[in-house]
């Protein structure tokens, strides 16, 4: 019935029911009461609600999401069952005759202003902990409902403002048929996970949640960026076909899962898979995928405690280097900071999170938690064909650094007996401009370069990729990111390393001719997009390409070279 | 007797007693009172005094700092008047018989949030006199001393945890002698006023206003970076002989004040200035400058109601142009937004504000106020030797805009019959690492590049320059920057047009050497730097160090390139 544009995030047309991820309203007024103990019955009636519903959420995470993302309910009903929280709202009805969600109001904040002042981590979790389970409590008093998306046994598709990486681990992908959310862009965390998840996505509506309702049958069409409420029949049956086209394509797509990458001039390139989870593996597998080209090892640490163990970690990375049977796994090392924080590790308010302490400068700092990670990925080495990667180098110094103290773990690990490789290659992210820079210098060091498109455009356009009003100065196609990434392959070349890309620039339909033409050796993507691909790829000559180079660094704007890039391909 | 390490911000020796700018602690207690006329007269007692106050600082910012920094007293002093906020406050005393502290702070709060969440300018500015004056109301309340840097009548070193620009548009240069921070570093703003007022700066000591009290005898050595409280007779004694030495020192620069600038062997290249206001000029002529490389237009805009006038840009411009003489004078354009806030211009709140929505990006979004300030550089550029130049350009196509807005204005004068100069060359600020990286497509439409090393620095590493966790990475020397400034300074050649550099950079005694060896045509610097770096390019040979080059760009690490360029120039 009605249509909204916004940007297509991840492939597919998804058809299912409107579940809208919103906090709801949950305001109230102070009142004075004539009959406390009825408040108090109100009041326990809502944390037995509640703990019967974190016990069904606790259940389901377990089963659909594993042991970690159940761990944080755990702590919730310990909070419910808090003798120390919960009698002080008892007497303050009996006390001061107030209705219940006053008292479980100021009592709750008053511990959440103890707690999160205290200069102690644990402490300001259980701060965190308290205001999510009132936050229920009050919710159930209200007679409001909370959404909880780790509860959805049904297909639905998810309407939110937006989602945060926590909101996305919750996501069952059994039941979240698609997602559409009001902010955003294609290389937002939302997209990139939704990509991740193979859900198709329209992000960036502008007003998604306001326009739909729960329950507003919803087509999210993630191949043209529109989203369609309360569809007519005519509109169903269109797009049904246009999601049977759509498989059919997949269909095509799927001949070339277990064929090896070539242009049509016989050119081999490598087509590998971004991943954030051990099981993203599978879909990796299940799309054809090369290998691992870049394993994000944030969700190890994303929604827990504490930190993972070494153990963990361990077991963690094992799975995935097991699951790819000798195919490269390129990890990358914790990349925190920026816009994605970590409440146990002690990680600064800063002016500019994207100009700041983060990921490797976080990592040689703390070198604990560094440490931990790198014996994890040692001991994992033996049972697969890793590869580790440091992210946001921006000096020959902190690579050396960081190798200096991988090679310290390696020869603790050798002295103990552990098992270890003897062929893990070495090498950083490109994503710096300083190191695109000078990535003559650093070729002679590293094994070899994953370019990380996302941030080596926003640095060198100087313009935060997630601020809509400088949006449009994210440039992939821009000649200076071109030229950047042709002095990368040459010195890498000249070298004998190999260079990837794990940007989302890698699966561009726009970009992979010219990356061919740059000379790209290892192209990593979404799951999803590896089969295009290299369907694509097999449609191109490489050496007729890479004769068009020279132009194509000598152009002055994306414009230009967009326009000429599809105008010698459409030849 | 004691001394503290900091920063050496701008050199020279300071000392005279210290001035504390800090907020004083005005917080109070509620009281319920037993005679309101009694605490009405309190009231009224602090407004009379504030009032007396407030005549005294308008009236000394006229005569030191010019009409628009007395403005913003005059408004000041309208709310003092008002009875609509008054007669309020004493009716709360009446009524609710509490002290007249609370009387003012609840009236006050209360008028500050309606306004405040106008969606009108103007009333926002209302909001933030209210709560400026409420301060000074309540600190008269208390007993307490409000500190006022216009008001300062004596010689004194101001002491502050920052300065904000605002702050030091308030400074009189008589009698501010020096001053000293707690935070900050070398390219801190503070820190670049201090050395355009010529005065001696020590910044980044952590704890100086903990450390030392109002009145107490405070050395500020600028060279050095360090600052003594307090100090002994002997400590005096030896300061006294440094300043004079110091003195001595510059005279012997002096003496090469109205020569122009050579090498050894004979090459020229021009050493000029950095002003933020006309008045700065005469510092640039006095330190034997040959003209005005970088014109900071923000002054004019900030510590103001409302956006200066075309007729007021005008008279400014024309100003530095006829004080100049025919000497060149780069003006920027308005570079606001990053940490350049302005109240009256509507920038948003961002998440990563230096890679945001500032500067060209504003201008060309919100062209009424760019096309006003184009009229007035145009109208001045009759007035002398103007050149245009426009900041943060990332992209070929924001050039063209910029350019073309420009031809427009021009063009809409000539129609008018007004005096516009034919010759004035218009380039762009080299300050985002993708303009550096394509400085040959710039190079054939611009008519010269000036390296803002800031900002080029902090984004080629990807390191707030603010931001002391990730400062290490704030590298000059680092061979990535070198190489971008030889690419800058080829491309520029190679199309017979100049480069200039108006970052610290350009005078800084280490990378002078460098810079000359790749060829930077024009050096632009805080006055008082003029004159050593003119004795000290008249000791080096040109020859000699562009042979160097080769080697140094080759280099990996800043750490090789500082100690190889020192052993050279040792020679």
């Amino acid at each position: 019935m009605s249509t909204i544009k916004g940007i297509a995030a991840s492939n597919g047309i998804a058809i299912a029911k409107a579940y809208q991820l919103t906090t709801p309203d949950l305001s109230f007024e102070k009142k004075k009461i004539a009959d406390p103990q009825a408040e108090i019955d109100r009041l326990d009636q809502a944390l037995q609600t509640s703990k019967q519903e974190l016990e069904k959420i606790k259940e389901h995470a377990l089963q659909s999401l594993g042991e970690e993302h159940a761990e944080i309910f755990s702590a919730h009903l310990l909070v419910l069952d808090d003798p120390e929280l919960v009698n002080p709202m008892k007497d303050k009805i009996k006390s001061e005759n107030v209705n219940a969600e006053v008292a479980l109001n100021e009592t709750a904040t008053m511990f959440i202003n103890i707690f999160k002042d205290m200069d102690n981590e644990y402490m300001r979790e259980r701060a965190a902990d308290i205001a999510d389970v009132t936050q229920r409590v009050m919710a159930h008093l209200l007679g409001v409902s909370m959404p909880d998306p780790a509860l959805i046994d049904e297909e639905v598709i998810i309407l939110a403002n937006d989602l945060t990486p926590s909101d996305t681990a919750q996501l069952d992908r059994r039941f979240v048929k698609g997602f559409t959310t009001d902010i955003g862009g294609r290389t937002s965390h939302s997209a990139i996970m939704a990509r991740s998840l193979e859900i198709p996505a329209v992000v960036g509506t502008k007003e998604i949640t306001k326009q739909a309702g729960n329950n507003d049958m919803i087509i999210v069409d993630g191949l043209e960026g529109k989203v369609i409420i309360q569809p007519t029949d005519e509109e169903l049956a269109t797009y049904k076909d246009k999601q049977a086209a759509y498989e059919k394509q997949k269909e095509e797509w799927a001949k070339l899962k277990d064929e090896p990458t070539f242009t049509k001039d016989g050119e081999q390139v490598e087509l590998v898979g971004n991943i954030g989870t051990p099981d993203d593996a599978d879909g990796v597998l299940a799309n054809g995928g090369e290998g691992v080209g870049l394993y994000r090892t944030e969700f190890l640490y994303m929604g827990k405690s504490e930190m993972p163990t070494e153990e963990e970690q361990y077991q963690a990375y094992k799975a995935v280097l097991e699951k790819m049977e000798g195919k490269p796994v390129v990890v990358r090392t914790l990349d925190v900071g920026g816009d994605k924080k970590i409440s146990y590790l002690d990680l600064p308010e800063e002016m500019n999170p994207f100009l700041g302490f983060r990921a490797i400068r976080f990592c040689l700092d703390e070198q604990t938690v560094f440490r931990t990670q790198l014996r994890a990925l040692l001991r994992a080495s033996a049972h697969g064909n890793l590869k580790i990667m440091f992210p946001m180098i921006a000096t020959l110094d902190e690579f050396r650094q960081a190798k200096a103290v991988l090679k310290e773990e390696k020869e603790k690990l050798k002295k103990d007996n552990i098992a270890v490789s003897d062929d893990v290659e070495v090498g950083i992210m490109v994503e710096i401009p300083a190191t695109a820079v000078l990535a003559k210098q650093f070729a002679k060091e590293v094994d070899f370069f994953s370019v990380g498109t996302n941030d080596l455009i926003q640095y060198t356009m100087a313009a935060d990729r997630m601020n809509e009003r400088v949006s449009y100065l994210y440039q992939p196609y821009n000649p200076a990111i071109l030229n950047l990434l042709h002095n990368v392959i040459e010195a890498a070349h000249s070298e004998g390393k190999w260079v990837g890309m794990c940007g989302e620039m890698a699966g561009d339909p726009v970009a992979i001719p010219l990356l061919l033409a740059l000379g790209l050796d290892e192209f990593s993507m979404s799951a999803t997009s590896i089969l295009p691909a290299r369907t694509q790829i097999s449609k191109l000559d490489k050496s007729k390409l890479a004769s068009l180079k020279e132009k194509i660094l000598s152009m002055g704007t994306a414009e230009e070279v967009v326009s000429f890039i599809k105008e010698k391909i459409g030849d």
